[in-house]
């Protein structure tokens, strides 16, 4: 049986909106990026799977925050992975201020891919992951929520360029959330508010392509899907602020 | 008589590009948080100057790079200040493995302006800022290099969004500098090169406000011109890439 880990953060300056406090995408790519390190400690990460020819791939990631910290501020992400099926492994993550105060939860679900087929492969092929990597604790908030196609209207273009892909020139997971966040107008940022936010990946898109944002509002939330030009969706999103 | 002052950094996930190394807008914000910090640490840092209707605005920048480090690397920035005239003051950096081999330089130029009126004011108006806090070493490579008018082609056009600004509503610095790289192709990425990024800025540009970077080549390096859709210049700067 595995146990939870916590690793430590700070907000760093870019990592803060016009309010100065931290953003939404830039926790959530502290959030990723704990999973990666986590896994790595633990002898599943990347830098063994990619030698082998697979790849971790989220494909579902839930955050809650109810309140965002403040430039500078220290802060903790504790994670444990606590379910594992045939295709998806479920890892979790709690945000503590330095007090041990929650102020934010997440869920993130993934598959294993063959990377050169680009599918998912059972998890049952790496040995590393078995029983021994999973903490038998509750997920601390929902699961990514369902969420289904949406007659939005075209929000904003953006051709795929330098700073937005990765080692396999597929766009960046949260490239995908900046350009949600982009489309929102500042006065949803002023003043206190909780935030929830479900997003789907269901293709990747990658340099050369242009993205277009669609969005709608529906029972106070705001939802998107995010396409190529050709049509593929890439991923579907739903962003809700609680006053 | 000040001394140089060093701070820790490590490339994280974030900071690299499908090469897996260090981007030079990333490391240029690192460069930016560490004047921050180190302006804080000594005294005269924006939490002190902004309650007096003061801050610092970032007039010209240049940074060399031998080499990228790759993800995960530790690295050193170290820090000094030595020159002060009536209206600019030079910050100068280094950048260092942990084996203290030097693979990064920079030069900065700073005015403080007075925040209401957005005009440069006397470096004197600041009591704090003194012989006390000046280094007599050179800087670690040249000035920013003086940088003219271009008849550059329009390469890419970008809406000011929430993810570009900061607390005046301001676009950051290093978002200019983002956009830039966006319009350079992947194959300038590939492989080991050396690279000078000399940057000015100009104007401010604000929210609901869209950037249109103009470029073209000249002498083997790339020069870029960013403005506003009314023709007001944000900045200018020169990126060659020597391999």
């Amino acid at each position: 049986m595995a146990h939870k880990t916590t690793y430590a953060y700070r907000v760093e300056p870019q990592y803060v909106d016009f309010t100065l406090r931290a953003t939404v995408p830039a926790l959530g790519g502290q959030i990723l990026n704990t999973a990666g390190v986590d896994a790595h400690n633990k002898g599943f990460g990347v830098d063994v799977l990619n030698p082998r020819g697979m790849s971790w791939v989220l494909s579902r990631f839930a955050m809650e925050f109810d309140s965002l910290p403040a430039q500078y501020t220290p802060f903790d992400i504790t994670t444990w992975v606590n379910e594992c099926t045939a295709l998806l492994t479920t890892r979790n993550f709690t945000l503590t201020d330095t007090c041990g105060h929650e102020f934010g939860r997440s869920v993130s679900q993934w598959c294993l891919i063959d990377i050169a087929a680009r599918r998912p492969i059972s998890l049952s092929t790496i040995d590393q992951f078995n029983d021994d990597y999973i903490t038998a604790e509750p997920s601390p908030c929902d699961k990514p929520h369902k969420l289904t196609a949406i007659e939005g209207e075209e929000l904003l273009r953006h051709a795929v360029a330098y700073n937005d892909i990765d080692f396999n020139c597929h766009v960046n997971t949260m490239r995908y959330i900046d350009l949600m966040f982009d489309t929102l107008p500042l006065d949803m940022f002023r003043g206190d508010y909780r935030v929830r936010l479900d997003i789907h990946f269901l293709r990747e898109s990658r340099y050369g392509q242009t993205l277009v944002v669609y969005g709608c509002e529906q029972d106070g939330g705001h939802l998107f899907e995010i396409r190529t030009t050709d049509g593929t969706i890439c991923c579907r999103a739903a962003i809700s602020f609680v006053r």
